[in-house]
């Protein structure tokens, strides 16, 4: 009895690779008739047409067991020697692991497979050959290095584990993006190379525009802020890039960024959408995807109402505990994981020294050193800041100069404010933060189709 | 009697400022209760606060109509100098066009103003003044140039026909992904920093990635590829960006593109998909933005069944109206401005010589110079080209020497082919121009919330 990779053909010369392109068979007309998710006991008989890649094939006997693998799953071809003739069963007795296949056969129920129903082929096609080893198992219990598995990502990318953490980020983005169409957000795209540095200087990619200088965005906050002026309530979803030295497991050079930002509201007005459209997004997971979560041994429950801890609560909770923090510094990973204890679940931290908070935050009043600004956090993960926005072009100017900024850089968007900038607030949201925590994974690359961080620029 | 953009105080001094900003109302636990789509004669009587900008104040005798302008629309609030008193009367007085407001007070059913429902105020709130007048009207008859428009790109986007551009562009936008989604497509991100180039080395933009060269991606295409390998189908909707050395009215260094990628199909089936979904991004458009196209004076028809033409066969048309192209050439703007008077709706041009197209296009087989292919046209506008994808190794190195490019330059690419990669095919649509055809705009600067082209890297 041989098992799962068993197969294979080491063959990386033209030659070989000749040859075996020539025992290839063509896709012509042959179309799916079904997904392994529409297959059914109630399908007994029935013609059908499948495709996908060998997962594992056990040869026992005069019997050849393939499971195929689709998008939705597995299922079972069951290849009989003395019913498929010599010529298909010796054609079969080539195949490997990852070769993708089609077969045309006749379904018939049976209780053991996959689906309760297994296929009796007539025809096989042979539309790939796998012919080297991938450098991970995708069945393996230990779950090889970052670095391993991203040699081959798009083979990794065949995990169970992986199909079921991306099956979640489909309706997890699915789930947000409804949530605020639903409730009148305008979807927008902003330019992600831009002129000047949103937040200050640190921290950009710089790059060749033409023959001028430019850099890619770090974040949509300008353009989001501007947009309310014509469209009041708007959202984007897309990539924001961030020249970051950490090298964390929290941490990527290029992530996606879901920007909110509303007009004639407040913090407190998008710490209500935020906690909202996160729940929304938690049932929506819990709901469509029990499969993936078991796949994940990962249990996904509704999160308590978000507490609001104010800053100036969370020095006193970190003073009670031992943990000593001058007023006005910002939280470091150690008071973090202290406050993971108070609170290992979702919370906001509100009301921000204004000093620690980016220019464009609003400070609470005019004599206050605090700001209508939050941070939403798991644990000691951030996931999310916001805040009121400064809506009036003096004090954005003031701000500027606090934080060492120039405000000749920004001088395009401080004109904008001339013209009758409404308040309005807002926050970003990093997607795949969002994700570790729906998915349960340790490690932000394992919820990213191909991470970008300091060290990986391919693949 | 005032009208329009009266009232505007021309005031851009710090201490000016600092005297206005002095004058504004703070927001406070003011919450609207209705948008101008809400609004109807059925709420004759009820308490109501509002939110928006100033769209027109036009003072007559002792009255003065305020159009109010919300993201839905617009709504009339009435003040009575006798019922609201002299205070609140004066204060009045001093707004202008694109100020923000808030106005709480009491609905009353008139058949004259828009919704049939005008607002008599109680209490009023001044969020913001425009202290400048915009570059541009946003009622004048003449559209103002691009350039002058973009000065303020925030308040040009207030003008109606921006508006209706921009609510097609979110149902558009809606209806794209709802088809995909719904057809079972799995949406993905994958990186826009790339370290090498996708379809060679011209048109790209260089960055500093770290200590790095690495470019800004042209097209997710090698990524969505390898990612059919594990998802089957796949489809992104994100920036791309070239570096277009092209000044013209359809082309943008940095837009929306639409990528779709497909296991176990070929060119034909890419081409159904590809009909079908914009047959019904045409008709939610056309059922739910009414208005907009009306105010656009834009009539939006179904198309017919989109012809497919040859390469071949429109060598042939060409030819017979006296346009000789010899066999390989691209089509060149005189053709395809030729073509668009045979066929100014759809149509797909099919089977192009595969010296005309990207390594990654399949041929038609071995011996053939044509390949499975196709540009999706609009009168003379390409909107979105794709085709069967070369799944075999030996035959993409071979095309990227033919082509011209360094094998060496795609070496992570390639060595995921040797795990299996199923026969595949798909397309890539430009978002914005497809806008062009479902708003009839002529310069896709217009459909764009910031444009990016040589001349603009701001706003």
């Amino acid at each position: 009895m041989r098992f799962g990779l068993c197969g294979l053909m080491h063959i990386t010369s033209g030659r070989r690779r000749r040859s075996l392109d020539s025992k290839l068979d063509k896709l012509d007309d042959w179309r799916r008739t079904h997904y392994s998710s529409d297959l059914s006991p109630q399908l007994d008989g029935k013609e059908s047409v499948v495709f996908g890649w060998i997962a594992s094939i056990r040869h026992q006997g005069n019997i050849t067991f393939i499971i195929l693998a689709d998008k939705d799953g597995f299922m079972q071809i069951t290849v009989k020697r003395d019913e498929v003739g010599e010529e298909f069963y010796e054609k079969v007795q080539r195949l490997g692991a990852h070769t993708s296949i089609g077969v045309k056969g006749v379904l018939r129920a049976i209780s053991k497979a996959p689906n309760g129903v297994e296929m009796l082929p007539k025809e096989i096609k042979i539309l790939s050959f796998a012919t080297l080893n991938p450098p991970t198992s995708l069945y393996g219990r230990r779950l090889p290095s970052v670095d391993k598995r991203l040699e081959i990502r798009a083979v990794d990318l065949r995990r169970p584990a992986a199909q079921a953490v991306f099956k979640i980020r489909q309706e997890a983005l699915k789930a947000l993006r409804a949530h605020l169409i639903e409730n009148g957000y305008h979807e927008v795209h902003t330019p992600k190379i831009i002129s000047s540095a949103t937040e200050g200087g640190a921290a950009l990619f710089p790059l060749l525009y033409y023959n001028k200088e430019a850099f890619l965005t770090q974040s949509p906050q300008l353009y989001k802020e501007q947009l309310v002026m014509a469209f009041e309530k708007v959202f984007e979803i897309g990539p924001a890039f961030r020249a970051e030295q950490s090298r964390t497991l929290t941490h990527l050079s290029e992530f996606i960024s879901v920007d909110v930002e509303e007009a004639y509201v407040d913090y407190r007005d998008s710490m209500n959408r935020l906690e909202s459209m996160i729940r929304e997004v938690v049932k929506e997971v819990s709901e469509r995807c029990v499969n993936e979560l078991k796949t994940l041994g990962y249990c996904l429950e509704m999160p308590q109402e978000f507490k609001r801890y104010s800053y100036d609560e969370v020095l006193d909770i970190l003073s009670g505990l031992g943990y000593k923090l001058d007023w006005g510094e910002d939280l470091g990973s150690t008071h973090l994981s202290v406050l993971a204890e108070v609170n290992p679940s979702f919370y906001f931290i509100v009301d921000w020294p204004a000093q620690t908070k980016p220019f464009y935050i609003a400070p609470k009043d005019k004599y206050s050193k605090l700001s209508e600004s939050f941070d939403l956090m798991f644990g000691s993960l951030e996931i999310a800041s916001g805040g009121t926005r400064v809506s009036s072009r003096r004090l954005l100017e003031k701000r500027l100069k606090e934080k060492g900024l120039n405000p000749k850089s920004f001088t395009y968007h401080l004109k904008v404010f001339d013209y009758g900038m409404p308040p309005h607030s807002g926050f970003g949201l990093g997607f795949e933060r969002l994700l570790m925590i729906l998915t349960g994974q340790s490690n932000i690359r394992d919820v990213t189709y191909f991470p970008r961080d300091q060290r990986h620029l391919t693949p």
